[in-house]
């Protein structure tokens, strides 16, 4: 089995870290990077729910997902222009959506919609679960800043593991993601609870017992984000 | 632990039925039938392939997906009116294309295209999984009929599972589905193989354990459809 | 002259079959088959009207019209994916709106909106025809079940006739569509009204005397299509 | 039976001019006015063909159709601003491109494109029959100016009539159109050919002696928009 | 230095005529004519203003631009058909827009909304200047004819300037404008006020001297734009 | 009059910065804040150009714009998921695209498409003018990189000064901008040389007089931007 193209051993993360306050205007903002990834998280509070929820006196989180046009080896047309998000862009925003609301507690949100928007700035590999951890942060600050601290009900990280060349490993960088036999999301609490799996072979179906390695693996990768994510609002109350 | 709104046991598919044929034009088809899901799948030829594909010698796989407005309890709009798929929409056909071309051998199917229509025409739970079991069933004829079996490497089908008031079960109608706490879809192969796994929390993170149960209720729910996906290919040639 | 190619004699239709109730959810619904030719209408009932007609004590009959991409001989592009419905679509659910709103009385109806949808399930021509056929036997389900069966006012069915290499002809199949040199579409009524006439020279202009016979004819046709409308009515009360 | 809004017989046109040469760049243009409906109908000629004709050795005459957002008594949105054209907008372009179709020989025209623009600059109903009549002189002199008049084979005109409180009438205006039972299109050849009939009932269905009326009316309406339209071409000649 | 192609002079502007009154419907219009360049403004007085104004007692003024597919040398394509407005479409009617909100006073129009519709019927450069012109007279009767030529602060005008082969001239024809250096946009009141300057170097960057001798054309040529516009209006009270 | 919001004096720039290779995978790229307003700018290069200039020998630059929906003080939509860029996002684009075309010749470039992407990371006004002295600096960095320094013809910055309520003033900030009585655009070379001028009138029409004060201001500000860019391009060579 050859070696990882980075150098790392199977169940090493890429250096992680997450930059609060970024965005100006946002209620909770944060800039997380992941090796070359780096993706700006940004939570906007508003005082309006989406119609299906009018006066049901509960709230709504929901997400929007994006890419600079740049943030990629070769550029990649602009969303705005083209008139379309793709089919790949609104999975995952709809999956950045329902990770975040399995860690809020809409009723106690009360009728108002925080909106997460995640922007790739550089991509490099596994940018749906750099924003799943990032806006994790945004939303924190954001809730913490409207006084609903307690609405927040989980702690919420996610990482990508896969079938490489270099067997199952942690954490994929875009060369192996690329080229992986089998590549799986996983979204989990720090109370080890599941929020979302999805798991693609792309090359050749994989074995019940592989899958096993692949979330245990992930399951190592998330304890040190929950790590990194408390650290970055810890630092954020100084 | 209550019972299941239809009265089944937790490890109990509904009725499944594949007719083939329906379709007049379509080089293959399958009408498949799972409960009140009924969805017509069709395997359309062309002996062209996408242009990121063109002259490397091998073929595509694609699907699309669709629902006729009155095929719910109320009437949805009109994707074609409205003037875009949902992202829900893309989502599944993303999930079906992706699910078929793993059991295909693209360089053994040389250079042509085969697209998959999974038309839901009624909806009651489940149109995703009924679209990628029927579809099966379509390319197989399709396939035959091109006298390219050999290109079909593996036979796949799909379930849903997932976490409701009657605890863990097999195959949600839309009463369960609309108020699981979990709801997971699984591809399977006949050799015991894992094609695509989605798992998603509706109202609570749910444990490894849980998963454990629905994955096992998902093996047992294939290798039944599977003996249906087989006989309607027998009928056929019968 | 020569023959039809289907070996019809001038003034035949082609086996007409109505299934009513194959739609599980809509307040009526017909399956009607045209020869090769098999379109799904489902009537849905909502209380509401377009805004054009709120507060007016009147309700409104409208239709929508689509072609599963793989009714034809070859798979047309999915107006869903492409993201607008062609000029072709349009025309046709305009015409099948106009032609059923013909045999209703919109104040008697009420305050609420009847939406007639018409899928193309097969296509072997004609399915504007066979649309407006089925939709007016879902229509008059669904009127039955809200209790306002008076606010049908007459039967409405269509047949296309057409100047072909056999000379003019009653309801033609795809091959005589295509290369026919007129081609006329009547919607008449049971009492001998005209709904629509739409005549159209493909090849060259015709002559008043020729328009004649295709009337005729169309009027001998209809006559069969409401005796086979009234028995699927009659047979789903049976 | 009460007296027509304007006044005029039953079988009497509104007073017709047609001038050429309005459009600076256009190889052929006409501006028609109808009494208060007036357009702008031009002819671009284009050195290639559709893609569905090309290297077939013949051309091919299509249309558009617009009105101006305030032809009409109370302003339009524009098309072009809404980001689509409207149904009725698609169905009178097909139309006017049909019914010039049937005028000229596309293989005597050989690889070009013509198309046809017809713009409603003041719009008092008959917009549709206006812009074919005009059309014809546009395409007249376009075909002229190619050196190419042996293409035009036949003349052609339209005319709307209607059933109206004063009984069948030639010639709706917007007062008579849009409180008409029935409306009819006809768009008819000099030597007495039909070239497309489009018939609709409004109010109530019409009976097939009405419908013969107003075929009667057109005739003579029609009549007098030849000898229009020949004078429009006389004139430019000088 | 070169003689301009026209013949004309620097400082000499095109032939311009300005006729109101072209528009059967319009609450005011004015064909203006700026040499070959032809443009059919109309302003549309509606009782209504757009959301962000709305129980602010203040009314808004609007425009919408648009260009005949034939008005130029080669038909261009339809932006109704193409289902969007160019940028450059967007630029000009937000110049329009602008340059006429600059004359009224919002408050003392109350709350309604005036659209003014510049469509280029023929097209010789210039056509964003001869639109502003034209609106402005446009906007006047509207005014007058509601009542509130009072709330008419100012009159406005608008000229191109550019350095070309024959050196600083006023009002661009097409040729210049296609082989200009610099082309400049002046949108002047009649008291010697600047409403908008947009001066664009199309192939070297040009120096402040230059800019001050097209600013100085553009002031005379403005001058005598005001007089035909008041021309246009004293004819009409005739 | 009274003092500038940010106590700036009137020809005071607010600090800039420009940070160089910022993005990872551009070919060139600059992040430049001017006080709270801070945008990204990459430079793409690919080996082929638009079609109307192929086979001419020669390349081309073109931009496009964007901001990130929390970028404002509210939310805005996101342009991609609207489905179209708004009028504002295009005529800056368009303008961004013209400014760096005139400091590049097209014909030593060669055949290939640079493409500025500028997106607004933080907004607090001027984020056009920033963008394109920021796209400066990565299409120097760019040109460099392929050996063409040579294409690059001048130095471009650009600025906006406005008639506030503290008169006028340099570099508007949010606050000023959306108070301001006039509003213009400069964007110079450093040679003195003008490549556009925007100048509008918000609240009143100004006069010649105030604005060759805002074109002294401008003069001022942008020899401060050009030492920045100069700096940027210093540091990066290092």
């Amino acid at each position: 089995m050859s070696e990882r193209p980075s150098g790392r051993t199977d169940n090493a993360l890429r250096p992680v870290t997450i930059e609060t306050g970024f965005s100006t205007h946002a209620e909770g903002s944060a800039l997380i990077r992941v090796g070359g990834t780096e993706v700006l998280c940004t939570a906007s509070v508003e005082t309006r729910v989406p119609p299906f929820l009018r006066g049901q006196g509960q709230g709504w989180v929901t997400a929007e997902y994006g890419m600079l046009p740049r943030a990629t080896h070769t550029r990649g047309s602009r969303e705005a222009a083209r008139g379309k998000q793709s089919g790949r862009t609104q999975e995952i925003q709809r999956l950045i959506g329902r990770s975040l609301r399995a860690c809020v507690d809409l009723k106690a949100l009360g009728e108002c919609m925080i909106t997460l928007d995640c922007d790739v700035l550089n991509a490099d590999g596994g940018t749906r679960c750099a924003s799943i951890t990032g806006a994790w942060v945004a939303l924190a600050i954001a809730l913490e800043g409207m006084g609903k601290s307690k609405a927040l009900t989980g702690q919420v990280a996610a990482v990508s593991c896969g079938l490489t060349a270099a067997g199952p490993v942690l954490d994929l960088d875009y060369a192996e993601d690329s080229s992986a036999q089998a590549d799986t999301n996983f979204v989990l609490t720090a109370d080890g609870g599941i929020v979302e799996i999805q798991g693609t072979a792309e090359d050749r179906p994989f074995r019940p017992e592989e899958f096993q390695i692949l979330f245990d693996l992930a399951q190592k990768g998330t304890k040190e984000l929950f790590a990194v994510q408390k650290e970055a609002l810890a630092r954020k109350k100084g």
